[in-house]
Formats: C-alpha cells, sequence, structure tokens
C-alpha cells in the first residue's frame, strides 16, 4: 500500500480489518513481548521529551493515514515505551507480563463491554463474584462482599466511605456539616491515598492522625491507642483505622492483630490496605505476616501488583453482608436498573460503586487462576520473597551511604543506559536509597546478581 | 497437548508464550471481531445465572489447568459474553468495535505501564498532552489543563472538587464542616454520576438543586436563575452549574449560552457534561448543538462513547492555566514524584490525580484519530445523526403507546433469540419506552431498518 494513500474505513470489511489486526498483533508479539522480556535488550530506550515529541509525530490532523503508517506508528509507540515486563525493571509495585493475564486482558478489550449489569456483562457479572469469593476466602471469610475498583487509592477511599456512612447513614443525603469532627488513624508509612481521600471526601487531610511507625515501618499499636484518645479529647469522632499490608517504601507489615484489638475497644472500622501485600496470603510460609486480616472490615488488594494481573485489577473486599456497599453508594438510576427487568436485578452490581461504566477486571486474574492454579502463584510468591533477600550485598559497610548519596546520578545512567529500572527515594533519616521491588514472576537469581554488579557498575567512578 | 496435563509455568519459555498468545488471538479474531460484528450471528447467547454458571466452571483451584483447556475457556467466556461491537447492540451509550482502537488498546494492554510518571510512560505522557490538547482546541480553548479519568462519573466529580477547591482552597485541609453550606445545580436530565458525586465528596445529595427541564430534555434557564435565588435565600452558597450536552435518556443539549450567562451574573463554576454530546464537536455540521461550551470552566467528554474509543475513554478538560488539577489534588508523594529526579518533573502528571496508578486511556483514541483524521471522525458522527432519524417509522399512531406497554417483554424476547439489544426506561409520564443508541460507526440504514421490522414481529401477538 502507497505510503501516502489513505486508508478506507474499515468498517464493513472485515478482511481489512482481520489484516489490520493480525499485523498489529504481530508487532505485539515481536517488540512489546519477546524483545520487551529478553534481558539481551533494553529495559528502555531514553529519549529527552522534546525530542522524543519529535519522532513520535503526535500531532492530529484533518486526513487520516494508510495502513503502513498506522503499522509504523505501532512499532514506533512500542520502541520508545517503558518495557514494564522485562526482568531488569524493578521500578514499581508491578512488572512482569503473565501471559495468561495478557490473553484474558486482549479478550476484555475485544468483548468491550461495562460490568455494571448482567444483561450486557453476564459471564463478568459472575466471574467476578467467583473471583471475589476466592479473596475473601483467603482473608478467611466465608461471606461478605466487594467490587473491582479503578486502583487501590479509590479502593480506600470507599472504605473511608463507607466507614463514615455506616456510622451516620444521614451523611449521604445531609452531607458532613451536620457531624461532629471525624477522625481517621493510619501510620506514617501509610500510601498517600489516605490523604488523597480525605481530602476529595471532604473530611480534610486534616482528620487524618499519623501513628508512629517503628524503625522496620509497622504501626506501633501504643501509639494508636494514645492518638485515639488525644483525637477524642480535642472533641473529634474516631470512625476508622487503616493498616497497611506491605507499605508502599518499606513493604511492612502493620500487627493486624493487636491493631483489631484496639479497634475493638474503641468500636471503629478496620480498613487493611493490603494492594501490595494481599497477595502474601497465598503463600502458606508467609501469610502469617497478615494474622489478623480476618478481623478487618474492610481490605484493598491489588492482583495488578504482586500477582502481575496486568493494570488495573483492584479488589475492594468488605466482611459486610447487608448490602452496605449498594446502600451507601446506589442512586438507583432507571435507565440502568430498571426493576421491572425480566431476570434477578440483584446481579446488576453497577450501583455499588460511584462510577457508571466500570472496566472488566475480573477475567485477565480468573484466566491466569485457572492456568496456575493456587500452587503456581503461591510458588511465584515465595520464590519473591526468596529473591527479595538479595543475597547478602546489601550488607557491605558502605551501601546504604554510598546509595543514599548517587541514586539520582544512578538513576539516570541506568535509565539513560536502559540496562536497568529502579525507584530511589528518600525516607526518614536515610535520605535517598533504591527502592527494589521484586515482583515479577520470571525474576531469576541471575537477574538479582546483575542487579547488584550493575548498580556496583554504573557507580564505581562516584 | 493432553487435555489433563498440567501447562508448565510459561514464564522464561518464549516459544510457548508465543504459542498461547497466537492461539488467544485466533480465537478473539474469529469468534470476538468476525462473528462477534457479523449481523448473521446472534448478539448475545443467553443464559440464565445458574446455567451459565455451570456452563463457565467458574471456581478456581488448587491446580492449574493444560494449554488446552485455558483456550476452551477463552471461547466460552467469548460465546456467552454479549457482542456490543455488533450491529444490533443498541444498548448503552458506547457500541461498535473500531479496528485502531481496538489495535491501541491491545498495545496499551502489552506495554502495561501507569500513566503517573515520565519516567516509565514517556510516550504516553506526552502522547495524553496532544490528544487533550486536541480535544480542547475542539471545544474552544488554546490553552488549559486536563486528564483521563475512570469514567465520566470520575471526571464529574473532579469538576465539583476542583471548583470547591477553587472557591475554598482551606477545604483541602480542613473539610467542608468549617463551610457554608453549598449549593450545585443541574436539570432533572441529568447523569446521576452528580447526585452520587455529591454524596460521596461530602457535600450530601441535599446539595444539588434540581433545575427544570423543558419537554425535550433541556435545562431551563430562568429556573435555574430561581433556584439559585431561592439556594441563596436559604442561606446557601451556589458555586457550580452542571450543564449537560448530550442527556442520558433524551439525548437533550442544554442552552449552554444561556446557562453560562447565569454563571457570569453569579460567579458560578460552570461544568458541560458532554460525556456523550462531546464529539458532537467534530461536526462542522451539528457542533452547533454545544455553542457556548468555550466558556465553560470544565468539560467531561467520553470518546468511548459516540467515537468508539473502547472502556474506558473519558477526558475531564479545564480552561485554567493555574495548576489548579496539581494544587487540588496533589499531595507530593515522594516515592513516585522525586524533585530531584533528572528530567522535568512538571512531566510527572500523576499527582493532578486522585488514584495513584492509572491506566493508559490515551492511545487507543490517538491511533484511531491517526487513522480517520478529523474528517473521518466527522463523518461518523454525521452518519450517527442522519441514522438516528428512524427513518420516519416511529410516527405510527400507536408506536409510543404500544412500547410503553410491552417494553419489558420485547426486551426479553430479543435478548433471548439474540436478535439485538436495546435499553427500556420509563421517563416522566411516558412509560417505558425504548432508547435506541445510534453510536457504532460500521451502522447502515439497512441496520435501522432491521431494528423497525424486529420491534413489529418480536411484538406482533402483543
Amino acid at each position: 500500500m502507497a505510503d501516502s494513500e489513505a486508508l478506507p474505513s474499515l468498517a464493513g470489511d472485515p478482511v481489512a480489518v482481520e489484516a489490520l489486526l493480525r499485523a498489529v498483533f504481530g508487532v505485539v508479539v515481536d517488540e512489546a513481548i519477546q524483545k520487551g522480556t529478553s534481558a539481551s535488550q533494553k529495559v528502555c530506550e531514553w529519549k529527552e521529551p522534546e525530542e522524543l515529541k519529535q519522532l513520535l509525530d503526535l500531532e492530529l490532523r484533518s486526513q487520516g493515514e494508510s495502513q503502513e503508517q498506522i503499522l509504523e506508528r505501532c512499532r514506533t509507540v512500542i520502541r520508545y515505551s517503558v518495557k514494564t515486563g522485562h526482568p531488569r525493571f524493578f521500578n514499581q509495585l508491578f512488572s512482569g507480563l503473565d501471559p495468561h493475564a495478557l490473553a484474558g486482558r486482549i479478550i476484555t478489550e475485544s468483548l468491550n463491554t461495562s460490568q455494571y449489569t448482567y444483561e450486557i456483562a453476564p459471564v463478568f457479572v459472575l466471574m467476578e463474584e467467583e473471583v471475589l469469593r476466592k479473596l475473601r476466602a483467603l482473608v478467611g471469610w466465608s461471606s461478605g462482599d466487594g467490587i473491582f475498583c479503578p486502583g487501590g487509592s479509590i479502593s480506600n477511599m470507599y472504605a473511608v466511605n463507607l466507614a463514615r456512612y455506616q456510622r451516620y447513614p444521614d451523611c449521604k443525603q445531609r452531607g458532613l456539616r451536620t457531624l461532629p469532627p471525624l477522625a481517621l488513624f493510619t501510620s506514617k508509612e501509610c500510601h498517600y491515598s489516605i490523604q488523597k481521600g480525605a481530602a476529595f471526601l471532604g473530611l480534610g487531610t486534616d482528620s487524618v492522625r499519623v501513628v508512629k511507625a517503628d524503625e522496620r515501618g509497622k504501626m506501633v499499636p501504643e501509639d494508636l491507642e494514645r492518638q485515639i484518645g488525644m483525637a477524642e479529647a480535642e472533641g473529634a469522632v474516631p470512625f476508622l483505622v487503616s493498616a497497611t499490608s506491605g507499605t508502599t517504601v518499606l513493604g511492612a507489615f502493620d500487627p493486624l492483630e493487636a491493631i483489631a484489638d484496639v479497634c475493638q475497644r474503641h468500636g471503629l472500622w478496620l480498613h487493611v490496605d493490603a494492594a501490595w501485600g494481599g497477595s502474601v496470603l497465598l503463600s502458606q510460609t508467609h501469610r502469617h505476616l497478615l494474622d489478623g486480616i480476618q478481623r478487618a472490615d474492610s481490605v484493598a488488594w491489588n492482583p495488578h501488583k504482586l500477582l502481575a494481573a496486568g493494570l488495573q485489577c483492584s479488589a475492594l473486599l468488605l466482611q459486610d453482608t447487608s448490602n452496605l456497599l449498594k446502600r451507601c453508594h446506589g442512586s438507583q438510576a432507571s435507565y440502568l436498573f430498571q426493576q421491572d427487568k425480566f431476570y434477578d436485578v440483584a446481579l446488576d452490581t453497577g450501583d455499588k460503586v460511584v462510577q457508571c461504566g466500570r472496566r472488566v477486571d475480573c477475567l485477565k486474574l480468573w484466566l491466569m487462576w485457572k492456568a496456575q492454579g493456587d500452587q503456581g502463584l503461591e510458588r511465584r510468591i515465595d520464590q519473591a520473597f526468596a529473591l527479595a533477600r538479595l543475597r547478602g550485598k546489601q550488607d557491605s559497610p558502605d551501601y546504604h551511604e554510598r546509595l543514599s548519596k548517587v541514586a539520582p546520578v544512578l538513576k539516570e545512567r541506568m535509565v539513560k543506559e536502559g540496562s536497568m529500572m529502579i525507584g530511589y527515594q528518600p525516607h526518614g533519616t536515610r535520605g535517598n536509597f533504591f527502592r527494589v521491588v521484586v515482583a515479577n514472576p520470571a525474576l531469576t537469581c541471575a537477574d538479582m546478581d546483575f542487579l547488584l554488579n550493575e548498580l556496583e557498575r554504573l557507580g564505581q567512578d562516584l
């Protein structure tokens, strides 16, 4: 096809549609999947923003382009994108490319439906229910409720909104103005979404009381107790504690049993942000880190992180069986949730959320789980713990000190060479240090050795 | 491969990974794309929930399954899912299957990154900026801000949160308790997310003042003026008007110029929920329906609806150039938004949102736009308007009366036969009627004729 020839509309031409999609899929397999997960290729092809803009030719114009041009654009997009499935990508709490999950995601995209009614998502309404049931069973609940959310931050917000609604059902209609000042509690190591959520929900960030963490990053239950007393003394009403299983920076697991005791004594909603650590429940060896999670009222768990299900796969799980989710968020839109439907309208789960259209996030997890079984997923978790021990090298006397000083420089060098990607940040008195996230199920000891050797190589002149 | 043989982990075996994904993609092309968009096939294969559960065998077990079993599961999932790309699917405000958008979505899934930093999403940070710039230009703005959200409901919530923050910046920290009662205004035809958002944001549904709509579903500006006066008389502080361009049920376009006049007089934030109707801005013939939108402070526009970009593709556009979005939502997480990075950290857009991880929603729209050009997309909009005229048959004397009585029965029959899908609901004094959504770019006059003839056929004994 000539480069300048405009593509006729593909609609109504199944042969052309199939040819285009097969060609694009070929590019995806070669460039994103094979090269994108090969240790012999770069993890990223760094370009300065201005140069990248030129390379991408982003402008949207009046005329359409030929199929050849479109294919070339697909190649360019993949080429300059970061390969998060690459074994040298340690940069975020997600990494790796599970082929079954990816298969589920491609099917999800091709079916393009919304999760809100049984009518248009019969398979996925039932599947979401089953996946949530399985996750709840791992938490230790034989009944309950739940929903997939667009990310753990929204899951955390839902928990806060549900807790305040349960205590003050009037606030849905009348708002916060007539309520006493509310207080929620979380440790200084919590995810920043707790602060963001408090602001967004109208509580204000002042309503978040920050509880001390020990040097390993775990919430100190005695300080929680103290903070609750202080809040009450100031006239605030404590209503929720958000504990964390797997903190963002240090990977710490808060002591849930002790925190649950405090919540029980004071009648507070216990939310566990297990976005990162929830998947550890699959490991018989390590699940003790979450002992007490069964006493929570709500749990946020993101299988797109440690299980590599693909962005986004974020479950909010509830112990509640009183339909709290629907009562709190529902508004009974008559155009979507008609009550005179010919099937059981309890299957229309869309009114449980504050979204309207909602993506299907269950299939990728379900299909991966069917392929791996509990056993396969458990092996991944155990392997991640084994690899994360980092084989002792981090104990060399000047490791922390050197990293602290040179982290931004090392980061720039690794990205511009494309050899690997790790995130860094300061933490308390530590200064900058690298947060090596070990989540990719394809990682081996050789990859971890590479990581340490490469840090040494990149920094040898510093 | 024997049916009972467990699949070894595919990680580290690129040949097996490629074989699996090519096999799944073959199933997707045959079943979801070719059959799924063919008028000679059913739009859905209805099963009662209990039967469907059996057919799907949803349970997640300890053992993994063979590749053959996994492929069969893929076929089953597609078989019993509703084909939203089918020319007889008129059920929701999204439909159709654009091949270029689908190509973009498959690439997005294979790259699996989050949109929050330039570091890990260099291509998509720049691309989102360009796509938002293009959408803003169609609104009539040469500068501004914006972000893609997980659905129009969240976009609408953002608008409300931004408006209250602009007026009362303290509320981010101190919450709503210290503020006077706030009032926002929208018509009775608005999307239900305005109510949901008011509850979620802590304002309470009482803060939503419902303005009259005329018989075509358009907001009555005189009543808006009256409602503002009433709210003020009751001691509330008006702060936002949410107008709608393309209401959910009737597809009405509120008179934006007159509403903007009212907002200007009272100093109110004007938000336009153009989730459905925004795409009409691409049509020189029909864009007058949104005259005045350039006077808005914020616009919600979902290209996943009328442009068939795929769920979800929801832009929130802002006229603001003062970094309001980041000031309102930001919390400067040090592990993600390090200020000592080696590139311009203004490119890290993640702190503009209340999510943390955020899906890439720009590529599918950008790739489709590159392929179609403004001209191709404009033709789609014009064609949708032409087809929506329904060729006169709806004017038969007893059309509305018959539909009103028999809509739930007709719906059950069409779904169980799988011949087509249309949503129905009551509206005011109208009783039940069918909402025929004409959005699929592949629709022809023949499909519209089929729709009317099929309604007659299904209901001939009623």
